[in-house]
Parts: C-alpha cells; sequence; structure tokens
C-alpha cells in the first residue's frame, strides 16, 4: 500500500509535538498503520524556532526552514492544499478566524482528510467542515479537539457502539479544574489561585476562555453533537464560569465532603437534552472529586453499560499529539470506512427544570433569627432541608449554607425571592446556588 | 453490503444479554455499522430458560426453541462452523476444556471471526486461536474478556496507537474488589465479606478464581500480550490472593491513608517486563483507591500522553453484553482491515526486583523493646522507615505495622530473617509486606 503522506499546519505546541512523534516513531507508526506514515511537509511562519524546539529537520519545512512571510506561509498553505500526494492534513494554527476557517474546509474540498485540535472551530464555526467531511466521505479526526489525550472520540464512535448513552458529564477544562484544586488545597482565594496557575503555566495570560466556561462547553458542544446528534451553540447553552467560587464557597463544600468542580453535563430524557456548565459541589464518593489539578475526565452513563469514567490530561504538548498522531494511523488503517454520524430530532430542554440537591450560601446581616427565617422559607417552597452549615460570623455579616435534597431550580429561586421580600436588607449580597454532584 | 450474520454458542448470562441487545437495538446497530447486523442462530442446551430470562424469540434457536440433548447441541455447533452464511461466532459457553477450545479454533479454521468473553481460554490455551486468527486474517473480538464494559482492548488497539505503553495497571478483578470494599467499609473480616458476596450475588458459591488472583491473571496476561507483545504463562505469573488479608491488615493501611486493593501490574523497563497480581495498599490519592464495589479500572502509563484511568463495571449481563456487541460492529465496520499484533523480544523480570515502598505488619509476642528490634534490623538493611503504627495490644501479643520508603522486596525479606535469628519466638507468625502504591 502507498505510504501515507502528512502536512502539519503550524508548528507550535501541538503541531511541533505530531511532527515530533511522527519522525521518532515513524517505524512503529507505519506498522501499526499497515502502510508507511510519512510526514512530507510543515507550514510554519517561524520554522527555526521549531526546529530547535522540537528537533527538528529543517528539510520537513516548507521553504527550507527559513522564517517566512505571511504571504509565503499562505502560499505554502495553499500548495498544499492542491498537492496532489498530501493525504492527510493536521491543522495546528488554532484560532477560530476565517483563515484557519476557509483553510480546514479548503483541505476537505481538496479531498483531504483533515485532522485537528481545534475545539473553538469545529465548536462555534464547524458545522460545515463537519459537513463537508460527511459528504465527501473524508476522515475528520478531532480527538484531540476534546480533553486532549482522553481517547473519548474513539471512544464513543468506535468503542460504544453497541450501546447508547444517556447521560455525558465530567470535567473538561484543566486550568480551571487546577486554579479549583489550588483554592481547595492551599486556601487560596480566587485570583491567588489564577496566578499560581498562571506561573506554572497551567493558565495563560489571558485566561478568560478557561475560567468562563468558554473552552469546556466548546468540548461539551462536540461531545453532545457525537453522542446524541444534536447541534447545540454556545448562546444556546448555560455557561458559568468559575470566577465568583470564593474560600467560603470552598469551605462550605467541603464541610458536605465534597469539592466544588467545573462540570460539564448533557442528559437525555426522552427527545430532551438538558444540558450545562457550571461549578457543582461534587461529593467526595463520586470519581470526579478526585480529579485533580489539570487533569480532565470524562463521565458515560451508558443504557447497557452502565457509568464509565475516563480520566487523563487534558492539555500539553505530547498528550495532545499523540491523540492526533492517533487519529492519522486510524486514518490509515480505516480510512476508506465511512464514519457514522448519529443525528437524532432532539430539543434543548430547560436547564433549570434539571432536579439536583442544592448547597446554597448566604452572606447576611448578623441577626439572630436569620438562619431560621432562611430555612423556613425554603421549607415553604416544599424543599426539604439535608443540613444547615456551621454560621461565620464576622462583625456585622454572617456567612452560612443549606444542603438541599433534590429539587428544580427554580424552587430555590423562589424561596430567595421571598426572604428578600420578607427582609430586604438581610441579604447582603446574593446566594450561591451549586448543584450538588453525587 | 450483504448483512452480517451472527451465531451465538450458549445463551446463559451474557449470551442471552448480546441476544437481547441484538434484537432490541437491530435498527441502531445496522445504521452504526453500515450494514444489517442480523442474528441468525442460537445454539444452547435449555432455549426455554433463555426465552424467557432475556424474552427471545424461539425463531433463533438451533432446533425450534426445545431442549437440546448435548449430543443434538454438539451437532447445532459444527452445523453454524460450516454454514456458509455466518460471519461472526460469539462464543459465550464459558469454561477452558477441549471441547470449548477445539470450538473456537474451528470458528476460524472455518472462515468465521471469533468474539468471545472467555479470558480463561484465552489466557491459558490461547495461543492456538491467536495464532489462526492472524495467519487467517480473521478478527478475534475479546473487548469483554478484560474488564467486562471497560473498552481497553479496542483503547490499545485502535486509540493509543500514536503512544507507547510503558505500564499497565489496575483493579480487575470484581469481586475480591467488593469483598475489600466490605471489609473497608464494615470493617467485616474476610469470610463475613466473604459470604456477604455470596448473598448479594458478586461471589459464586465457589469463588476461588476470583480471590485468589487467578482471573485477574488471566486479564493481566492477555494485556501484556496486547500492549507488550510478550506471551506470558500463569506459571510465569507472581499471584498473590486476598484469601490472607485481615481486619488488621486493612486497619494498618487506613492509618497510612491507604485501602487495600487486589492490583495486577505490568510495567515495562528495558526489555524486561516485570509483572505481578497482588494486594497492595494504595494510598488515597491514588484514583484506583476510590475504585470501590465490583467496579473495575485500568491504569495505563503511555511516553507520550502519561496516564490515563478507565473504571467502569467489569462484569454484568448486559454490561459484558455490550462489550461483545461493539466488537460485532467493529467488524462489520472493520473487519477487513488486517490487525496489528505487537510482538517484542521481551523477558519476565524478578517481580522481587520492583522497588515499593511497603507496609509490613507484625504479629509479636508483647515485650517491651520489640519495636526498636524491629526497626534497627530493618534499618541495617539500609531501608528508611516512613512510619510506625500504634500498637494493637491483646493480653500476650501486640500487632504493629511499618510504613517503610521505596525498597527491593529481598532486603525486607531479609531483615525479617534476622529478626527472627535474634529471637525465634517474637514473632509469632511471618509478617504480611504489601506494597504500597502511590
Amino acid at each position: 500500500m502507498r505510504p501515507l503522506n502528512i502536512a502539519i499546519l503550524g508548528c507550535g505546541t501541538v503541531g511541533g509535538g505530531v511532527a515530533k512523534i511522527l519522525t521518532e516513531q515513524k517505524e512503529l507508526l507505519s506498522k501499526r498503520a499497515g502502510r508507511e506514515i510519512n510526514l512530507k511537509v510543515i507550514a510554519e511562519l517561524n520554522p527555526p524556532a521549531a526546529i530547535s524546539r522540537f528537533n527538528l529537520d529543517k528539510k520537513y519545512f516548507a521553504g527550507g526552514g527559513d522564517t517566512v512571510s505571511r504571504e509565503d506561509a499562505s502560499k505554502n498553505i495553499q500548495n498544499i492544499l492542491e498537492a496532489e500526494d498530501i493525504d492527510v492534513v493536521v491543522e495546528t494554527m488554532g484560532g477560530k478566524g476565517n483563515f484557519v476557517h476557509d483553510t480546514c474546509l479548503g483541505v476537505l474540498q481538496h479531498g483531504k482528510n483533515l485532522v485537528t485540535a481545534n475545539k473553538a472551530l469545529l465548536a462555534e464555526r464547524g458545522a460545515d467542515i463537519f459537513k463537508e467531511a460527511e459528504d465527501k466521505k473524508l476522515q475528520l479526526g478531532y480527538e484531540a479537539a476534546v480533553c486532549g489525550a482522553i481517547p473519548i472520540i474513539k471512544g464513543i464512535k468506535e468503542c460504544f457502539t453497541g450501546d447508547i448513552i444517556n447521560s455525558v458529564c465530567g470535567i473538561f477544562n484543566g486550568t480551571s479544574n487546577y486554579i479549583l484544586t489550588q483554592m481547595q488545597n492551599k486556601g487560596l482565594d480566587f485570583s491567588e489561585a489564577l496566578k499560581l496557575a498562571q506561573k506554572e503555566g497551567y493558565a495563560e495570560a489571558d485566561p478568560t476562555l478557561d475560567i468562563n466556561g468558554g473552552d469546556a462547553s466548546h468540548k461539551l458542544i462536540l461531545l453532545i453533537k457525537l453522542a446524541f446528534g444534536m447541534e447545540v451553540t454556545m448562546d444556546q447553552l448555560s455557561i458559568t464560569g468559575i470566577q465568583n467560587i470564593t474560600k467560603n464557597d470552598m469551605d462550605f463544600a467541603r464541610e458536605i465532603n465534597s469539592s466544588i468542580k467545573l462540570i460539564c453535563m448533557a442528559r437525555r430524557e426522552n427527545n430532551q437534552i438538558f444540558a450545562e456548565v457550571r461549578p457543582m459541589a461534587v461529593k467526595n464518593d463520586n470519581t470526579l472529586s478526585s480529579v485533580n489539578y489539570a487533569v480532565n475526565a470524562v463521565r458515560l452513563d451508558n443504557k447497557y453499560s452502565d457509568t464509565h469514567f475516563f480520566i487523563g490530561k487534558g492539555a500539553g504538548s505530547s498528550e495532545t499529539a499523540m491523540s492526533i498522531v492517533s487519529d492519522i494511523v486510524f486514518i490509515a488503517r480505516h480510512g476508506d470506512v465511512e464514519t457514522y454520524n448519529e443525528k437524532n430530532n432532539l430539543v434543548l430542554g430547560d436547564s433549570k427544570k434539571i432536579a439536583f440537591p442544592y448547597l446554597v450560601s448566604f452572606k447576611t446581616k448578623n441577626l439572630p433569627g436569620t438562619t431560621g427565617l432562611i430555612a423556613t422559607e425554603i421549607g415553604k417552597q416544599g424543599i426539604n432541608i439535608e443540613t444547615v452549615s456551621h454560621n461565620r460570623f464576622s462583625g456585622e455579616t454572617a456567612d452560612f449554607s443549606v444542603e438541599t435534597e433534590s429539587c428544580e431550580f427554580d424552587k430555590i429561586e423562589k424561596a430567595i425571592a421571598e426572604i428578600k421580600k420578607i427582609n430586604n436588607d438581610l441579604l447582603l449580597e446574593d446566594p450561591k446556588i451549586l448543584p450538588i454532584l453525587y
């Protein structure tokens, strides 16, 4: 069988990792693939940096290894798209602008298979890319786009084909999990933990997309599409980040034997999907509570095979690159087999209607009778209280939390509205409401 | 494309589960497979029982659904092997006797793909079965043979093809894990916990193979073959079961923040594989320590993608059946692609040479100076002591344990020999030595 020729677009952290594995392990990969896996060309603006960082031969670089202008880099990419002997194009430029989008679409339009780690692009602007791959019967590998090294895409596509997935959930963002773990273990504030994460290389200078739930949402959107055959957009999804989690929240969670995690969740009930991204208090008995630092985890609940956890590194150069290389080997082995894309007629349910037990934290004036008033109003909504935390008094204010039994979110909202009606000055800020995950 | 026709041999717990999913989900499975998945025939001694247990149509059963003699059942199986229109044979009879072995081999000899959950057969007598599949370029699906519903076989074969596995370890036997969990949580003796496991349906009337590490070893042998390309036999493997774990051991483990688990482990170092099955004290920070009851877990440590955990149900009718059905869909989709079988020239290392920290528990005469004597002799072997437990005095005897830093097993053995030389009556039984897993 003739070699499978690979082109890489962008030789930074991930692309360079791919080039490194493809060259270091060429013989082994070719054996596994049943045909030669051949890195043919890399398009990169700054080859000298990539060459020294990943110890690569300059022969692989379009332009011979010297720095290239943006204009020439675009030409190199166009040449790759049009080259007759390229089978797979690896897009590791990142971003979701027109150039990257059009390049990815162009790869497929030119009859080549596409492998990418670009979750933002696929989740927000991927519809025509997925469609083009399907129409042209080409492979679109995106294992690396969802939870880095965890093989959840091929897991769902090739390993759970005998099952029906009822729910996908987990910890999909390593940066926010690193921050929450440091807050939990070291008693840090959010801002202190964020600074530490930046210092240690786990958060970028602009961490917005990691801490506001955006990055995690991209992955959830891709998993909803794969597992349930449903298209969801960012603005349809209920997304809450970790920016507002405080030391107090951490303490209240610990008091009910749980840790706060940024949880992505999508659950099928009849023809509805309930999906959301938000911080939850995860009980210590739940395996997700022990997933710490920059690690990712995916939990599946399946009709026939019950609960599964996949836990592994969600980011990193060689970790993400490994997933891309595995996609390449998969294409070499199985590239002729048409992908089956689940498509179902489902609607997005109101995420406020998912029943959860809740951890509700109050900051109130330090007045006798406050606990009773709040507990009474919660009870009036038909919500049972599991436990009330120790009160933290600090001069004029008091902090405490209530752990409820399972109820719908809007009942909690209603109880809070009633409390405000009775005494509008009692609550010093809006209560924090965290679902509790058993 | 023409239908993929399936025959099932044996319609008990697992085979019946397969028949149930194949009939319940025929349409969905066929869509995923890209061709019709067609359950053609079931060979079973007692169809009436299977029909009522799994709500199956009698039309599927060779002989029309009535009880058949052993002789007729054998004929039915022979007919299936010789049938021109059967593509995949599912063996769910169990056992490792000649009949089952020869039937499985015969399936392949007759040019049909084989799917089986039979770990004992494949691990102990599988060499010629694997070889026949390879020679004939047929598929041998055995996802269900290793940790039930966990997709670790396809995980290694198809998802980590861009990586190199350095170590495979985990909890591979649900029954022993259930027993250990009950001992840990309820403070039960081994025999009490075993009885509970039998009562709850987690242990068989003869639990030997589950508690002596035999069943776990079968799975480890299959994973060593797959991940490292090396053949290991049962008698080459160092195997210790959980029969001798006591309440005291559990308490000592708890005192150093760990739980006792039956751990299977195989690690590659240069051209050696170090492999063993034995109870270990797993530190609470290690995800494996939170894998409780009848759940299985596999941990991979990979060159490029670091650490992965796969956690899921290791047994159960629909769980195991799901893995078999997924193998069938995989064969339908990718049956024409030759399997790559890793083959490496590796040797089995001496498992006593793996360095571990150890938890060593002593039952001694209740005499002053005992702790000092024992700690001194351990120190003389160059082993650092991390901590010594609280002493449990009970009349004439004392129980205590020592947590060491990492050292080779034979140094611990040597220290114990020296202690016996100094005072042959001091130790009332041989100390229990458990590796500690961080």
